[in-house]
């Protein structure tokens, strides 16, 4: 978004790299051209290219595959530490924080999924709930999809930015919490299936109400594991 | 936070670059050994040292000073676009999804700063306040400064995860509204104090409906500069 034109000549090369795909509308996965070209195009050194091209790895925009070429990367240009917690220590009151968190944004994204979700959308919650669902069911490990129910919420909510935002608030962190085998899980079933069918009949109090519950299972999971109950 | 300990050879050596800077406590400005030693010490060449400090680089771990050595960034890993919006087009649909994710979150964000804050938090939150505000009544640029009283509110509601997102939502996108001159631009000054004076007798009801009037007001500037009343 925005355009840093100070900085050094690999900066403004990589920007440059950035607008070449931008106006080529590149997606995820395609081919940019060569080293060779693009040095040519920008009127600069090979090597500067180089590096403005290892720059744009490091940010996720770009991909260099040995041997195959350098592509536009799938992770879409999301860094790999985007709170920048790198040099935070995780402890109980981190993962507290998360599902503070969660509990200010996520309810409220349920509820505008509810009124402006399309149907598609819909069905995409609905069978990434069952997917859930299955997992929990035969023991499997379920985070990562799980992670993935509440992103399609976000994304449903129609709203650019939340939908960025929940799946980086959701998985800059992992709280390392066994949660399979636990009582509380049997809940993720439940609240995962009502926050759903709410959505899917537009039932926005419903879905709101849901999640809260929803996040207040997980929220009480954390205290019972990092044993915060005499804080 | 997440460690990968797969990927590529100067992948896991950023990973035991950022271990060291933990392990020595080396805070933003303070110098790291050099390419040498650390080559020596992780036992690996020297050109892979320089390739993992300029990913460190990349994502504003590392600060590599010409002849002067490489440096913990006063960026604090913070990245360039944490929200991945590099290829997003900046319009005013993504105008008012900013503001409305604010507003999901910064009225519980203000009104637990109104609860937690401590006096020295009050104190930076109220020196902050009149700042922006005499900036305004000079007709002077106060957005910058804007954004640091929201981000000091952050800081005050005691919870990590909102003083690191806060401060990424209100800066990774830039509005392009020219608010100087503006009608609405007199009510910043009376809502701000109102925060600010809320928080400060730890009124939580009062801090959170004052953000709230203060973000609608916000809405409203997008919709008259954006001309989005006919949507």
């Amino acid at each position: 978004m925005k355009k840093t034109m100070g900085g050094s000549l690999s900066e403004r090369v990589a920007e440059q790299i950035i607008n070449i795909i931008k106006e080529k509308g590149l997606k995820p996965g395609e081919r940019l051209v060569n080293e060779y070209e693009l040095a040519n195009q920008l009127g600069v050194s090979r090597s500067t290219v180089r590096e403005s091209i290892k720059s744009l790895e490091s940010r996720n925009i770009l991909e260099i595959r040995q041997g195959a070429g350098t592509f536009v990367s799938e992770k879409q240009g999301i860094p790999v530490d985007p709170l920048g917690l790198t040099f935070e220590e995780w402890d109980g009151k981190l993962a507290l924080d998360l599902i503070e968190a969660r509990l200010m944004l996520e309810p409220q994204i349920a509820e505008a999924a509810a009124i402006r979700a399309t149907s598609e959308q819909i069905n995409k919650i609905m069978e990434q709930c069952l997917k859930v669902e299955s997992l929990i069911n035969t023991n499997q490990e379920y985070r990562e999809e799980d992670m993935k129910f509440h992103a399609y919420i976000a994304e449903a909510s129609g709203n650019k930015i939340i939908e960025k935002l929940i799946p980086i608030i959701n998985s800059s962190v992992s709280t390392n919490i066994d949660a399979t085998h636990n009582e509380l899980v049997k809940h993720t079933v439940k609240n995962h299936r009502e926050i759903a069918e709410a959505i899917k009949r537009h039932d926005y109090i419903g879905a709101k109400t849901a999640m809260v519950e929803h996040l207040h299972d997980n929220r009480m999971l954390i205290i019972l594991n990092y044993n915060l109950n005499n804080e």
